[in-house]
């Protein structure tokens, strides 16, 4: 039976099964999946309980009632200095469903869409399937940044959309008000869209800015988020993308028909979250200690780790150490050493590796030491 | 700003929209939205709240573990007689997505997909959104049967599959043994699926077959199904698709890249409804008084309707009442007693409504008083 040409081309997530055969080794050092270790703060969980033994729970209003967007849009707005209303918010299955609809919405077959690598894998696949041609752009010898002229050089007259992951996954690597505000300025002339994918920006080390600052967009921006890494609800599966009101309502319908509706108690969850627990100081602290500690010890032996400023990875150049593709380093060095870490091939850049810093700091002190006599 | 040109396309869904207009006007009975009343077992909230409160809900595994496959399978083993085990399950985010991920799985651009009207609304804009081109056959005429002659003038050498709803919803009609083996004789020596949406078959009134129990058509058959009409989980969000082994990683990497994974806490209450609550005949019992008393007071009353012997709605045919389209008398009808009721030009048939029997027996009571006064 033939099935679907695109879907047939779809790889198994490289993370996961990394991630899978890591389990076969004793004592491992997992690295690789992008899920916090830090729990869920348990108030937000018991206190979303005790409303689900007290309530129904029949199938929430399609994306999210007008609180639960006017919460969404007042976090972003307090936090971020945006001016959204409950008019620019759906909500979705986590920030996976967010992605995966708002490209569906947009994305008509043949239209280019713009990827810079290293990427999240999901992105080049996901414009596949919605039978538009990726168009991936490397930015690894490019200090990591988008500049006008790398972006210029992309860009044809079937550009549908850029993406852009900031903080980035799997770099750690934040843009700059200048950056963002050259993007901005050249895409709002254009008949293009702009997908910030700003699922980490609740986990900066220094300052951080929205796309939705930028008035000269707002017909033309789609933000996605949601709770999975800044709350650590990875498996509640709670996200929502802001997007032009005059346009909401498709990105409204192309979800509503492809997963029927949010989860309701998550809603629910999203909700406390937002009222009670959109302080994360001290959850960014660990972090950015983390982050910190590793980069400092990464540098002494000898590799070269992208600077780190949000979310919770590493990517870490080893072309000095070895001359391997990423996929066989990354097994080497979870033969050798039971450290598990992604290989930069999975992003679309060869000669790193992602780690992720979802591990205590004794772990990744033990890892340190590891890597240390690792050849 | 463009976008995608199905999308575009798109309906705001009729029932939700009858639904929340009906909110307008006091003392409504809503007939509209099919979603239980019957509330989830109470113990089954219980138990999985607990469970939460000391347990942190990371990422499920994709699609679902094994046990929550097994038990899945079995389940179905167990009650419909079929020979399946976790290798053809996959969990999604309810039956909604299980049917959309299933449908861009397998359908190519220009694919046929053959879908008989009275169908649920979703089918046709599901399959126009991958691309694939909806063949809508009206069974309204033929006793709301499927048979082969209709089925073989409906088939090209571009069909690529069948839809069935089975219990059906808008009608109500379970299909004979006879009627789905016919079916699957002839489909078994054609390249062409057959989706089988099974949502209600926990909830039919005499003997069901599912079309599990063929074995000439198991390298093509799709079961969709899910937990919120038998459990009025509908908020949870968990369903599942039963497919063939030898494909389940491609339904599996289609979902998990449109959703990421289902909804942890959801899965674990699917165990517990599988383990505990497998056996919902009171429920059942509740829905087959109301759907006999309906169908009796409504014939009375010079409505044709359509006999149900499953799920929870009926297609009442108001034609010696009225010769007004379907929307203008769902409309004039929710004016005159409000009473909301969907209009048949929802499902791809005209002369019809559809009453979801979601109320208590003492509303339909009321709605029957309503309805002898209606003119």
């Amino acid at each position: 039976m033939e099935i679907n040409k695109q879907v047939k081309e779809l790889q198994y997530s490289v993370i996961r099964t990394i991630s899978e055969k890591s389990a076969k080794y004793q004592n491992v050092i997992n690295l690789t999946i992008g899920e916090p270790d830090i729990p869920t703060p348990k108030q937000l969980i018991l206190e979303a309980l005790e409303l689900a033994k007290n309530k129904h729970f029949g199938y929430p209003p399609t994306a999210g009632s007008v609180l639960n967007r006017t919460l969404a849009a007042e976090h972003y707005n307090k936090k971020f200095g945006t001016d959204f209303t409950h008019e620019n918010v759906l909500f979705n299955i986590g920030s996976s469903e967010a992605i995966s609809s708002a490209i569906k919405t947009i994305i008509n077959p043949e239209d280019e869409v713009i990827i810079f690598a290293p990427y999240y894998p999901a992105y080049p696949p996901l414009v596949s399937l919605a039978y538009g041609i990726p168009i991936i752009v490397d930015i690894s010898k490019n200090n990591f940044k988008v500049t006008l002229d790398i972006l210029k050089s992309a860009v044809t007259s079937k550009t549908k959309a850029i993406i852009l992951s900031n903080p980035c996954n799997p770099t750690g690597v934040v843009m700059s008000y200048e950056e963002i505000k050259n993007i901005c300025d050249y895409i709002s002339e254009k008949d293009i869209f702009i997908i910030a994918d700003e699922i980490y920006n609740m986990i900066t080390f220094d300052e951080y800015t929205s796309f939705g600052i930028f008035p000269t967009i707002k017909d033309k921006l789609i933000i996605t988020n949601g709770f999975s890494k800044s709350h650590s609800m990875t498996g509640w599966r709670n996200g929502y993308t802001i997007v032009p009101k005059e346009l909401r309502q498709y990105f409204l319908n192309a979800s509503s028909y492809n997963v029927g509706s949010p989860v309701a108690l998550s809603l629910e969850m999203g909700n406390i979250a937002l009222n009670k627990y959109d302080e994360i100081d001290e959850i960014v602290a660990i972090y950015k200690e983390r982050a910190e500690y590793m980069m400092s010890a990464l540098r002494e032996l000898n590799y070269d780790v992208v600077e780190c400023r949000g979310a919770f990875y590493l990517f870490v150049n080893y072309e000095k150490i070895s001359n391997k593709n990423s996929l066989d380093f990354a097994m080497d060095l979870l033969e050798k050493t039971q450290i598990a870490v992604v290989p930069g091939m999975a992003f679309g850049v060869e000669g790193y590796v992602r780690m992720a810093l979802t591990v205590g700091i004794d772990k990744l002190h033990e890892a340190i030491e590891r890597i240390k006599n690792f050849k």
